[in-house]
């Protein structure tokens, strides 16, 4: 199986990255009963080749520049390996100790290497956490910050025991999950205020300041507000200080969504804008399986007051009472997030950190920022093209200045050959396509090939 | 690493099952600062061994019987680091065809293997997901249903929006996912009724028939009921018709949670009481990660109209939109799940239900069922215990004649050996111990092994 997810690397290269199926297709190919007997490894293997890797999209490869890159390394796939593989549940820290301190101290360890500041290290009242994605860390958020804003009545007396109706601000260009976090919340989707941009994508200050006093002044009370670090849409960066100090006098809790660009902030000289304001904020996540090269699942989550979580999360039922959790002496993971059940997901965080070291995961991100450089410079040159805005870090839109429907015929056409994906956006009402590099296989020629065929198309 | 795993697994037996170690233990032995060069594999082994290995509890050891299994296998395993190695993100079926299609395809299978009704199966309005656990299931189930009772009021405008105060209604031995859920969609832990149990600990159809009547009597609206089939107490399971026949009246949502006897149900002899009723919930899960060799996490989720469920937690920003889920011919499994993100989970099913093939499931759970009523006949024939009740599958219940004190410490002498693990549950007002059977590496030998123990101890 080693040998075949090897092989599958080595052969990307070779392969579509989308596939060319049509809804229905693999399962018409899979048998409608169960296997009643055991099948051989072998005969699953070929199943693999025959009939799922022509239906996967590829985001291992090397000319996968859609969404977000979701990349992997080995040393992470070892590292899920070895999660599988050693089978320890850690819901509480008495289920399975090393798995609950291992991964506080490598969240310790990135907090640090991304420099964070302090309030969020383990040693003090906050701490970081692994969750799935960033949709579950925004949900969590707003969950202890829901708490938090009313004196702990909600969490037992649900959202009607609020004495004001509650309010949360994001961007309208923040990451879909913030609504549908407020959604489930049982806050409202409606109750989100989606405060314009400007022309670079980030918060509008004056708006956010207009709609936090209008609520206010009708008697609703700002709770939460998401500010986004790297939009999907152009890696935009709402400015975090400025925010934090228009949500003070309301004791909002400020949740920064740094889910793609927090990696960035591993480089000192790409760090500031990334960071900065984090000293204000009540939470703060990234994905390390984003660009990081740690495989999905894995947003690192940090808290500045990890007891705001807890205390809006935990059940602490008689049969998982413990002397270790009574004596307050540790953490217990099940509480910090939804599920209850979790993997020993600190495990690959750990072995693509020491595997490969820091300075490599800086260089990996380096060269990134500096292909997208290059990258936005030739969409520059070419006067059929129109670069929509600077590259934020290694994103870059662009679109034909003959105009929208020029422009996804383009991407249609690209995508079509699949030679690569790319993805789109829309960027100061306009369509856009996004080049977004970060895959763990991508290196400058396949950036260069991808403008050259865009080029051709054009 | 394959080989290491391969060699952790030969060595279960030798070691202790829980570790003697102290809060901060592991963490003592970690560098305070990350890496900045790349460490060989090997140091990474050796530190596995020296530093995370002793300091586990060994969910995979033969001896663990523990709260409820948490189970692997070797193609289970190789299932996760297939999935990790393809690297692929399910999100959208167009993200990865394949991804989404094997899925739905294996829940199929899986319903078909336990005998559910027809009315999951995705060829028809329902379907089956795979979510990480138990509570995350129930927390989608309860957020669908609050959206169907409010006439799709609440996503959008939050619970305030409802006409009348919602209210839920689950036993006191249901798991506390239940009350966590109604904490996190803002309807709060109080409008859990927890109505009581029986003595053989089901839930009292009298008790739930006056709560439900109090509270529409008192204009509350009774929107959701998780019957629990399998409790984590002593196995009870709730009488679902009865309970679907009291809330049929009040169009409640019914969700059965079913984590960790739902495995039972691949045995023709042991289903009846497994899934009857089943054909009036809304909503089914199990665990294949606790009982079915499917390592971590894999939570089976069915549902009788999946259209419920995506209106309540579907989001389509820009960015995802694609012609597939346009056309409506596609499922979406983001719109499934709180994340947006999601691993290839359906191989490690795949992969288990093919290697292993249905046959082996079954037996692999009958025998476990033989043991634990030898074991409870062991029990019943010595004067110093007491059996508390028959056993429920394969999980027995039990204390000493001499009261709770003494069986506490019983447990504690039993657990300190580090020869197993068992865990406890107030059963009937008593503290029990509890035995459950169901571990992957569990043979006959290592339950009367425990007997034998206990015996001497007491």
């Amino acid at each position: 199986m080693i040998d075949w997810v090897a092989d599958y690397w080595a052969s990307l290269a070779a392969r579509r990255v989308t596939p060319d199926v049509r809804p229905g297709d693999v399962r018409s190919q899979l048998p409608p009963r169960p296997p009643e007997s055991p099948v051989p490894l072998a005969d699953i293997l070929a199943d693999l080749d025959r009939i799922i890797l022509p239906a996967l999209t590829h985001w291992q490869h090397p000319a996968f520049f859609g969404y977000f890159p979701a990349s992997a390394s080995g040393p992470s796939i070892l590292g899920e390996l070895l999660a599988a593989g050693l089978g320890v549940q850690g819901m509480l820290w008495a289920t399975s100790p090393a798995c609950t301190e291992l991964e506080a101290h490598v969240l310790d360890w990135l907090r640090d290497l991304l420099g964070l500041p302090k309030r969020f290290a383990s040693a003090g009242a906050g701490g970081g956490v692994i969750q799935d994605s960033a949709s579950s860390g925004v949900l969590v958020a707003m969950v202890a910050a829901r708490e938090r804003a009313t004196a702990r009545r909600t969490n037992a007396g649900g959202v009607t025991a609020s004495a004001a109706p509650l309010v949360a601000y994001a961007s309208v260009d923040a990451h879909s999950s913030v609504d549908k976090a407020a959604g489930i919340a049982g806050i409202g989707r409606d109750a989100v205020r989606k405060v314009p941009v400007d022309g670079l994508g980030r918060m509008d200050l004056p708006a956010l300041a207009a709609a936090v006093h209008a609520d206010v002044a009708a008697g609703r009370r700002p709770f939460f507000a998401a500010a986004t670090v790297g939009s999907t849409a152009c890696g935009a960066i709402d400015p975090l200080p400025a925010i934090a100090e228009i949500l003070a006098p309301h004791s909002a809790w400020l949740h920064v969504d740094a889910a793609w660009a927090g990696a960035a902030a591993i480089c000192p000289e790409l760090r500031g804008a990334v960071v900065a304001g984090a000293e204000r904020a009540d939470s703060w996540g990234f994905n390390p399986h984003k660009w990081l090269l740690v495989n999905f699942d894995c947003h690192a989550l940090w808290v500045s007051d990890r007891q705001a979580v807890v205390s809006a999360l935990s059940t602490k039922p008689e049969y998982l009472r413990n002397a270790a959790s009574e004596s307050g002496a540790v953490i217990d993971y099940a509480d910090w997030q939804v599920p209850l059940g979790r993997r020993f997901r600190a495990l690959k965080l750990w072995m693509t950190l020491r595997m490969l070291g820091a300075a490599a995961l800086r260089e990996h991100v380096r060269r990134h920022v500096a292909w997208a450089r290059e990258f936005a410079a030739l969409v520059a040159e070419d006067p059929r093209f129109e670069l929509l805005l600077a590259p934020n870090l290694s994103l870059v839109c662009f679109a034909l200045t003959a105009g929208d429907d020029a422009t996804r015929e383009l991407l249609d056409r690209l995508n079509a050959t699949g030679r690569c994906l790319l993805t789109h956006a829309h960027v100061g009402g306009r369509y856009a396509i996004r080049m977004a590099i970060g895959g763990a296989t991508t290196g400058r020629d396949d950036v260069l090939a991808t403008w050259r065929l865009l080029a051709s198309l054009a």
